[in-house]
């Protein structure tokens, strides 16, 4: 089973995908299961996920065969699939999708301990184009009317193997949270005729207190209204829509601004779960390109989400969002280190 | 410091409140951090936590001694309180709100071991009892706008101490999951001039598959658009709008289906950590009595939430509400093991 199911009151869509995992009971005291210590994504185990859709590799080595820098699966248990078509149909009051999608994983890397933070810029650089070519063509697919990158580090944000990856999830519908922010943006252009964003891009810089990276294209800050601690924003300094069509030198820049900020997360706070999540403009939402800006949202997991935050929507965060950026910054770090030879 | 911070795109707030925690630095390992042994909750330990608001004791008993069956007292760490004005301003393009409010603890039993789950119909009742009388004296204050109720159960559910208690957090905004809950009835309302709780109650009682507990005034069901494994909402089945009003014969049979649904749970998945919420119209609301209709939504805490669900707002549930219905209903109840004598 694997359908889209939306909530009749708040318009929430959820994904039933029950191929992910099996029976009720599964779940007592399922939290105990230790980490498998085979890694599919390792050099030498191609053969255990499924076919690559995209690889980097050297001219000449096959398919599914080790030598890659950079390498694209679909997901094992995809919540969303393409071998099915988006067919909409109601029950009762309620509304469902059939579960089309696409569910893809971007192994960023051969090395088994390496992390986004520890590994050299040009790899960085080299994931970001994968995410760029996934995001290209999956956009001309007239189903799919978004795509979300992310990343889950760490067990407790998600991460069911270790080994550094990525995902991609391509969705026949507008995702509710970036739904609201093309709203909220639009209504703000409205009022002002300003990209919201870019008017945060000029106040962060202006008054300096939440910056905790930047370089000529890209700005690393703790937002104003952090709902955790140590979340972290980075945007365009310049209005962009369309993370698809990031210039190169942009690519260069955003990969270096991104591991320079996990890298500061990472000593800052002893390698702490945490997720991304990748906002952007895209071709199906047609509207947008002057109010609507992409940029990354970076979760650390330090604090749980209790039922207050479930209840209202509302998140507590015990450190200013001034506080955390303070701490980063003091992060010192040595470019030369992750220049690759 | 303690102020509500408004993310301008989204119009989400947050509450920034140190007094909770502490030092950024302080975040590093410290999900190692183990629960304390001595329990302020116990008889005994009254004066360790601030001066009761409200107790159910013996006449003649001394305030903030033992002897009370269920007692309320003021969060040691309020993470909003009425000592400040709700005073608003701006910070350049943000909007900010002083952090008044108000952060209650209901000790729901002076049984260090006793759970909702396992604990006497009557006990329950008087701890509805106890909810509905501090809700209708903080909803007479005109600064506050919402009042949530909820419990945390479980450290994994964000529960700092385990002896059974409950939460009220009144705000000077209405929530943002609230607002959403409010304006999607009112828009359903609109279009079909019937309230889609009751529709849902209609539904779910006709379809009978995602049933869990019923007795003639409240059902509890799994929702079709299940965000979580075992997700349960309890509804009144007639249209109730203000949770404040309830009769005591609403009082009595709520008591019971929810004892009843949170024993079926602590049955089924061996106790596992779960959050509750209580969405209510409220008087401030000034417009939903017509469409809007109180519910309490159980959600347990057997999934981990990671980069999909923070970045899109969608979710993915292995389980589908109908498996999950059917589990708990093979839940088997004698009711005279919790009717005291």
């Amino acid at each position: 089973m694997r359908e889209l199911r939306k909530d009749p009151i708040i318009k929430r869509w959820v994904i039933i995908a029950t191929e992910r995992t099996k029976r009720p009971h599964d779940f007592i005291n399922f939290k105990d299961e230790s980490q498998a210590v085979f890694c599919p994504f390792d050099y030498g185990n191609e053969h255990t996920t499924p076919s690559e859709i995209l690889a980097f590799r050297p001219d000449g080595t096959e398919a599914n065969s080790p030598g890659w820098w950079v390498r694209v699966v679909p997901n094992k248990f995809p919540v969303l699939t393409n071998e099915i078509e988006p067919e909409r149909f109601g029950h009762g009051m309620y509304d469902v999708i059939k579960g089309f999608g696409a569910h893809e994983v971007i192994i960023e890397t051969p090395e088994h301990d390496s992390y986004m933070a520890t590994m050299p810029y040009k790899q960085v650089k080299e994931v970001i184009w994968a995410y760029i070519k996934r995001f290209k063509e999956l956009e001309l697919n007239k189903n799919i009317q978004y795509i979300l990158i992310f990343k889950n580090h760490g067990k407790e944000a998600g991460a069911s193997l270790s080994h550094s990856h990525s995902q991609l999830i391509a969705t026949p519908v507008i995702p509710k949270r970036v739904a609201e922010e093309i709203k909220g943006s639009k209504s703000y252009y409205k009022f002002r005729e300003r990209c919201v964003y870019c008017d945060m891009v000029t106040q962060e810089l202006s008054e300096g207190t939440r910056i905790v990276e930047e370089n000529d294209l890209f700005l690393a800050f703790e937002p104003f209204a952090a709902r955790f601690p140590f979340e972290t924003w980075i945007l365009p300094k310049k209005h962009r829509y369309n993370f698809g069509k990031s210039s190169t030198a942009e690519i260069d820049k955003f990969a270096k601004v991104l591991k320079n900020t996990l890298f500061k997360i990472y000593k800052a706070l002893d390698n702490p779960p945490f997720n991304f999540m990748l906002h952007t403009g895209i071709k199906s939402l047609k509207d947008g390109e002057d109010y609507y800006h992409w940029h990354l949202e970076i979760v650390p997991r330090l604090t749980d989400i209790a039922g207050f935050e479930w209840g209202s929507g509302f998140y507590i965060n015990p450190v200013p969002p001034e506080h955390a950026a303070t701490f980063l910054r003091e992060i010192k770090i040595n470019e030369e280190d992750f220049n690759e030879d």
